[in-house]
């Protein structure tokens, strides 16, 4: 974006959102107008990426004139139309998006429009397509290579720090990259950084891999499927995500993987609320997979509360390096032996849950977590009580007796994010009881961790207009909820890819 | 919109395009976030304007806080998903447009979803009170006001030049705003400011009116919903019109018309295609409008060729002053006394098209018109000669006998433009000919003007590479077009309000 004065606009003809093509001896750039008001009228206000691509310093010359918008703003009008986009059109759309060609308003006219006439199994494999060849690549120059992606939505879930070790463990390779959080307490990246560094460059990521097997590191540096960046920066503010199956095979196309597990937690409280809409998408993404020479499953697991006991970056390290240890709770256990499982017999392996379980329980996985830690910087040694936590506390009691009917994963993911996670690394909740326990009245529910005092409180807050978890007798419990009257209701939307 | 460095902005917890509040002292803003790299760490570039709400100057400090998106944005993301919305909703949203709360792609997603969903005849109301409510209005304290308002469309309509004077004549208010052009090459306010200026305030526009009962003013700059020219900005580069009906619906209830005439120009060449299409706009403006309380009437007029002979600012406020002497072609004549007398006939006249045509035939409407031009500070006794047109000319022949089969109004348009209209106020194109005429080999079919030698070459060359007027014996011109193959086509869209 570039600011022009709005009588310089007027002389030049553009208007608002036209573009302008900026030239400066050999070197030039085609930017987005922006008008202003009374600045000199031979001045023109640029960012610095813009200064440093034209090598222009301030009180310098450039050249300045209206250019054409570019082909890819067409087709989004003819996208917008309802015409089906070709390769090619894709391709020239998704340059643009990383080449800055673009400007936000067609950018969330394209996603807004893909979210109303949905995306058709060609675009979905085109934009994916366009989103890899934009960005950059890893070629590990082996194979088979396997991956895991989770769609997410359900706090707490760290089995990627599992099912990354047990995979390499058995002498494959999972070069895993994963987010931070967006919306949620803790994103997978966030989760790992408590255990050593994943700001690792391509370079840096592909000798960890080759040397260990595995790695699990932070994409976001990395560009892979860049355009993916812009076009959530996009979606976040909207609360849509039409580009969901593209964005995600984009990622996992980008590292090589020939044989991915999706794992699709479903449940009220995650982000895919019935077994019916998983299959939906599950179908979805394994067809553009196949076109982009890969072969996924997709497993849909319980989502309906968080996974383990521990919610934030550190607690949940926490609990997954003891788990990893032999101390890990079930339902976390379950999950990654089942993935990995499920990923080793893609590969050919027989019983694979039971390789797995092996790994783990012959400590195989542990040494290779360490080892992975090592080679991206961490402390092999580390033990769970090194990684720190919040030391303000607050335990959250049951004031009746009774099961725990449901846990809110929306309110229990509020609560640590109020608390500070994942900024504040130590922030989060930590779970005493699941679904069906039974407690008596002050029984220890939850309890909040915080860094600083006032989070703490913040988040207590919460607890006292809201049922984070809900004890009682089923048969007394049929009120769910009141559909609010004339307020704004709270709204929460998970994008975690 | 503020700019603040990223590793502030994770200080802060926010991202681009979530909301900071800055506050210095008493002064407050909201502002949108955007992110940069390499900026001092504890410096915020702000715009000029942003700088002057809060009376700061470099150097100094404000307070920067993360701020909840605005209600507003939660409507639109109910829109989204298909909700009806309410009128406090509708305001809300207009609202915040208007004082820069939301962002260009919540603007552009409300856009591209009210042109996916369709937006019902409630919402339209909705949207055109709140634009009203949150703008000027013009309050003559008199009725009835008459109002005139063309969906445009169609080259060289300078109808309005001459209905103005003509109601006025006859004893009525009729306080006309228009635009200028937006893709034409003339809008009536391009077109007037050869005779008179037209960039009146709201108080000097309303001494006019009452003074001579007419006024042809620039509506851009009253602040009559201000909110339209925000909404154009983003429905303009994605070339479409949600915001059709209510937008030209808030810019007559602004200025209090009580009777209002819609022209809609239909023919292959205009914005309106067929009569149908007319008929559906015309009902939905007929229904908003009288639930504003205004009584409607909509004509649909011929729109396959220009209206009168000349197209461009100049070329075409000679052509009405000419018409409105007595030296007027029959077309522009015609459709001026039909607009006008349906006007005079809503307000209990007999006759209307009869008082129109005696008003021009007696003078009155030219007295009138030089009343108006006075008042609004020009010269009453300016003569068509008066008025500047291109000195650079270039005739265009017949290349063979025939007749006049069709004028392409795109073509005819484009060629202005490229001549240098509006921007060039005597550049255009003359035509010698109208559909049916009879011509034989060489007979010039029109002419280009313009001011600069270099656009004259360039308008000329698309004569070259396309058929602006098309010649011939109609059974032998059964080809129209042919689809373009893998070319990107030329597209054109109109927005007139």
């Amino acid at each position: 974006m570039v600011v022009l004065d709005d009588e310089i606009a007027k002389e030049l003809g553009v208007g608002a959102l036209d573009r302008v093509l900026l030239k400066r001896d050999e070197r030039e750039i085609v930017a987005i107008v922006n008008i202003g008001r009374r600045l000199p009228l031979d001045a023109i206000a640029v960012y610095d990426e813009v200064a440093k691509v034209l090598d222009v310093r301030e009180g310098e010359y450039v050249e300045v004139k209206p250019v054409e918008s570019p082909k890819s703003s067409g087709y989004i009008k003819d996208k917008i139309r309802g015409t089906r986009l070709r390769y090619n059109e894709v391709l020239e759309i998704i340059k643009d998006i990383v080449e800055g060609r673009l400007s936000d308003v067609e950018i969330a006219a394209l996603v807004t429009t893909l979210h109303h006439q949905g995306m058709s199994l060609d675009e979905a494999y085109y934009f994916a397509k366009a989103m890899v060849e934009t960005g950059e690549r890893l070629d590990l120059g082996v194979k088979p290579v396997l991956d895991k992606h989770s769609l997410g939505g359900v706090p707490g879930d760290k089995t990627t720090i599992l099912v990354v070790p047990i995979i390499a463990s058995l002498g494959f390779y999972i070069p895993k990259t994963s987010s931070r959080a967006i919306t949620s307490p803790a994103g997978t990246a966030d989760r790992v950084e408590a255990l050593a560094p994943v700001d690792l460059d391509i370079e840096e990521m592909k000798k960890v891999v080759l040397k260990t097997g595995g790695c699990m590191v932070w994409g976001g540096a990395l560009h892979l499927a860049p355009a993916d960046d812009i076009i959530i920066r996009v979606e976040y503010p909207l609360s849509i995500d039409p580009f969901f199956t593209p964005s995600i095979m984009a990622k996992k196309y980008a590292v090589g993987a020939t044989h991915v597990i999706i794992d699709i937690p479903t449940g009220r409280g995650a982000k895919v609320k019935t077994i019916e809409e998983a299959r939906k998408i599950g179908r979805d993404l394994i067809e553009v997979g196949r076109r982009l020479g890969m072969i996924l499953q997709c497993a849909v697991t319980y989502g309906e509360e968080p996974i383990g006991y521990a919610i934030g970056p550190n607690l949940e390290a926490r609990e997954a390096l003891k788990a990893i240890m032999g101390r890990g709770p079930t339902d976390l256990i379950n999950k990654a032996v089942s993935l990995a499982g499920t990923l080793l017999e893609m590969v050919g392996k027989e019983n694979g849950k039971y390789l797995a379980w092996e790994s783990l329980r012959l400590g195989k996985a542990e040494r290779k977590l360490r080892e992975i830690i090592e080679a991206q910087g961490g402390d092999p040694k580390i033990k769970p009580e090194d990684i720190p936590i919040g030391d303000k506390k607050v335990v959250i009691r049951s004031q009746k007796k009774g099961r725990v009917l449901w846990i809110n994963n929306a309110i229990i993911a509020r609560i640590a994010r109020i608390a500070g996670a994942p900024k504040d690394k130590g922030a989060g909740v930590r779970l005493y009881v699941k679904i069906g326990d039974h407690v008596k009245e002050g029984d220890p529910l939850f309890e909040i961790r915080a860094e600083v005092g006032y989070k703490l409180q913040a988040a207590e807050e919460i607890v006292e207009t809201s049922i984070p978890i809900n004890v009682g007798k089923l048969e007394e419990e049929m009120l769910i909820t009141k559909i609010p009257v004339g307020t704004f209701e709270q709204r929460l939307f998970l994008i975690e890819r």
